[in-house]
């Protein structure tokens, strides 16, 4: 494992010491056809629990019956020590919403889940965000991409946010600290076998 | 998400109900350079953890301090219900092993720790292994690749077992059901920066 290790020909010329270049803001991308990208990014999220941080999972899917494993796990953790976790899906309606989400405007509810998002970035309120699947609105048009990009390049502190999804904007790409890509070389499903419980969910 | 659907013309003809085959055990293998091969596993673990399975944890490294995180917060859920967590790992000298780690032979101690994983899975111990970057012992040839492949696809009962690491052998992605590759398409080490606490650990 080469992590930790630095090449003295490459260390930056931004003024910074090694202890301030370690608590900047990091902003990653799971993209790709791949499993993995979500698991990936909740992993993380339960690191970040476990070093003290605030965690927020913001779900921008409609559905979220696949991810019941990790909100029950996330939830569990979130009554300990030493982090905290808040967890909201747009799927029943963003729970700080006095409405039920709106069936019929699945955009809308994109679009009110992003300002609520792009609030607390500027008031500080998490220290790592997962935002889930959040490339999809991005993709159909319904959030854009421009704000986003703004947004994570002016958040104050040190913030961290991964977002999941594929097809992730280029200009997502572009800002991103850590883009990895999840490629798809063999699923059980291609021959035709079912979800396993404890795989899938 | 397509998971869930299922393509009329591609049910196999296997004599098994739908209930059968979501109780089938799976083989995944998380490969390629990118990040999030061992975080999306303890994610999938996580997941395991939550509907009631053993889950056992086999590091398969020397220097494991890339993975406290992860092992404080199983750690944490192994002592909760529903599922139980056992995490070993080879850089102290696996905890089953009377003696310490001999620091001059690695090669035996991965040996020692997958013939445990052996016994294991015919003991069927646990219902989710995580072999963490076990690609790495293979590729050196210390442990045979044929054993492993023979191992996993005689073992008993509907044990879950995913792979992590580098360079995974032909043969392994042969066995596997579920194969995804992580490419690294944008780190920010390449540019100088730092590992960051809550993103690398």
């Amino acid at each position: 494992m080469p992590q930790g290790k630095v090449d003295p020909a490459n260390i930056p010329d931004d003024g910074l010491t090694t202890k301030q270049r370690r608590l900047l803001p990091i902003t990653a991308v799971h993209t790709g056809p791949g499993k993995g990208k979500s698991t990936a990014a909740f992993g993380m999220a339960m690191r970040a629990w476990n070093q003290g941080m605030k965690v927020g999972v913001f779900q921008f899917v409609k559905s979220a019956k696949w991810k019941v494993g990790e909100e029950a796990v996330f939830r569990r953790l979130g009554e300990l020590e030493p982090g905290s976790v808040e967890w909201h899906k747009m799927g029943e309606g963003w729970s700080w919403a006095k409405k039920q989400g709106s069936d019929e405007d699945h955009a809308q509810d994109a679009r009110d889940g992003w300002e609520e998002v792009k609030r607390r970035l500027m008031a500080e309120e998490h220290d790592f965000y997962v935002l889930d699947e959040f490339t999809y609105p991005i993709k159909w048009g319904w959030i854009d991409v421009d704000d986003v990009v703004e947004t994570l390049r002016n958040r104050p502190g040190t913030q961290h946010v991964v977002i999941t999804g594929r097809d992730a904007d280029p200009k997502l790409i572009e800002v991103a600290d850590l883009v990895t890509e999840m490629t798809k070389i063999k699923h059980p499903m291609d021959v035709g076998r079912k979800g396993q419980k404890g795989i899938e969910w």
